[in-house]
């Protein structure tokens, strides 16, 4: 408790500092959703690829037009009937028209497309035209979408239903992709049950394993859930090096510094590279952080909410890194007019679990009403954490305040 | 073109009238995030079972401790040493301490627990203590967290890592979810061709079956991508025979009214109950919606941004319809400041799609440079639809306007 602790941003620095990008896999169009692409993609070709028509209609010689209006029907030779992805067989002469379907490439000689709503079909050859229309009118260009060269998606891009159609566009049915960071979970502690065993007195289920695993998953990872391990140097130092087979190691329990507290010690023993074990937090101040066989190495604490927010805070930043994430790593702050009074003893800089909701142009912070790092129901429905700084004690509803998103807010 | 069109909102309400929900399907709990839930859960035991130690310390009478302070150390004698997940053999009578662990359950007798950080171990079987405590400091309730019969999670909510730390913690290894509707996506033209095969003039790569897909997968479906059907009746009433195994059919191309448009007429052929086939929207107009042998179908217009567009106006509030989803089934609508001019040929509502940033209390809306239906690059990076409402036909730089929120905003 003497030396100073470090602040959060000074230890996600430690943290971020230690994280190299993982590999790549290669992976088909249909199974990118929501994954971080590495590769710049450019187009390499024009889309489309020539000029076609953006309207049912004619295609016609604007100059031919000139005089057409509604009771001045000018009447044009249909010489030809194309449907869309098929080219003409002939050229448009002056008096003559192609009937064009929305999507057909413009033909020679043409330089317009009138619509078919300005139009009246007079006998099988021929159709009047009620409308003059400007040179370029209804075509859509070459290149209009997409043109040669132009970068559609930078690497370190999360592919969404946009990028993924536009890859099709420019024929990529296999797309260079982060693989996603293998994590593996290890809960600790003799007061933990698996899910499915019976809970007595002094016992608690292990749902740190099924939350954070969840995490894992939402931030693109892929989690590897370990059974418990018991509060004993054996079990424990057996758990960690068979969870060092993942990309990261992420236990919950077993960092404080408690008499049972074995998690930093076998790690030490272990000759892990421990870059911080405290952090002025609260929840959470307990995390450990360093390297073990050059895997990352996350040791949590045990409560619920500590281990979630910790994992928000440093566990998620350096996943986003190692899948070569575009930054920012870290979640946005905002500004946030407080509904309720928020209180903190001050000693650390606390996180509040809040709900915003958006109204009349502001996000307004409903706290959570019980904050225990113990009351995991705090966690449901927050989408925001109120930051109180160190030293603030106190902060009354109406009082502006900054949060972090953790959710979606809309 | 004469009978009126029916607004988003009047086509909306005519899709959500006829979707029913599907059925649930039971999940094991590490695969169960970002489903939907179809049970109510309550806390079927208090969490936590018993009184517990917030800290590491002695668990204390604090009668025992009144007078203690920094220079009137008090003796206990330690009668035992209590990790987490035990119970004390003993009973703490006055005089007397036992050390315990955070999360161990407060032994008879003891009403408070008292920091290590204040204490000092005398010699093996005494403490010294040099601060009093309140009754009841340092221990966490029975039901602290959880009680009994709390409503946790309400039927219809979207499971993320909070709620799936809850349903561990009342022991829940499976939960009743929404089964994931099966979308059959069918892209129907002569002009397209597959993404691997050659791109000649007059053709294009069919994009939409992968954006379409991706849009799926995002709302909660799965996709099912069929083959390209060309434009002719019998192809196209093949492939909407064989998409009706799925739960939903979205086809796109084919809607509009030209000669080759063979999607609504076969509709009727095959004797579909259609409530509409257009929508006044731009881009998108031509939409199909029915039942198709009971099950409902969209006929989406082909260009990229107009079925994009579609989908999530229609598609998307359906799809979480029938996951039986908590309302509401729409993405919100906020006000933004707009960065750019928009306009409009003001006969329909126009979306424009927009890139929202948040600064200073505001949402700035950034309109993609290039709005035409065909410009697929203009759906990178948006995260909103500028609502431009029939009859506007020009808003400036600096004006307010609706915005539909349609991806992560932070």
């Amino acid at each position: 408790m003497t030396a100073k602790l470090l602040t959060v941003e000074e230890a996600l620095a430690k943290v971020l500092e230690q994280i190299t990008p993982l590999g790549s896999e290669r992976v088909d169009l249909l199974n990118v959703l929501g994954r971080i692409i590495r590769e710049d993609i450019t187009a390499t070709m024009d889309v489309p690829l020539t000029a076609n028509s953006a309207m049912d209609g004619y295609a016609v010689k604007a100059k031919d037009l000139e005089k057409a209006a509604t009771d001045n029907a000018v009447r044009l030779k249909v010489i030809e009937d194309l449907p869309a992805g098929y080219l003409a067989k002939s050229r448009v002469e002056t008096g003559q028209a192609i009937r064009i379907m929305t999507g057909a490439t413009i033909p020679e000689g043409a330089d317009a497309v009138v619509m078919v709503e300005v139009t009246k079909k007079s006998d099988s050859d021929f159709v009047e035209v009620f409308e003059s229309v400007k040179v370029g009118q209804h075509i859509r260009l070459r290149g209009e979408d997409l043109q040669t060269g132009d970068l559609l998606i930078k690497a370190g891009t999360k592919l969404g239903a946009a990028e993924i159609g536009v890859l099709a566009s420019v024929q990529r049915p296999f797309v260079k992709v982060a693989r996603r960071p293998i994590v593996a979970i290890l809960s600790t502690g003799d007061e933990l049950v698996e899910i499915e065993e019976p809970v007595s007195a002094g016992k608690v289920v292990n749902s740190n394993s099924y939350s954070l695993a969840a995490l894992v998953s939402a931030s693109g990872g892929v989690p590897i859930v370990q059974p418990i391990a018991r509060d004993n140097e054996e079990e424990i130092r057996s758990a960690i090096q068979a969870s060092l087979a993942a990309d990261f190691v992420v236990s919950s329990g077993g960092v404080s510094v408690g008499d049972y507290d074995y998690v930093k010690p076998v790690l030490d023993s272990l000759g892990a590279d421990l870059k911080f074990w405290r952090v002025s937090m609260k929840p959470g101040k307990p995390i450990a952080f360093g390297l073990l066989a050059g895997k990352p190495y996350f040791g949590l604490p045990g409560n619920t909410v500590s281990s979630m927010l910790s994992f928000l805070l440093f566990v998620k930043p350096a996943l986003r890194k190692a899948m070569s994430c575009l930054p920012p790593w870290t979640m946005p702050i905002i500004d946030v007019t407080l509904d309720s009074n928020a209180s903190s003893k001050g000693d650390r800089r606390t996180y509040l679990r809040a709900n915003l909701r958006y109204q009349d142009g502001r996000f307004y912070a409903r706290l959570a009403p019980r904050q225990g790092s113990g009351v995991s129901s705090s966690m449901l429905g927050a989408n925001a954490l109120v930051i109180l700084e160190e030293g603030v004690t106190a902060l009354k509803q109406g009082n502006q305040a900054k949060a972090l998103i953790i959710n979606d807010i809309f």
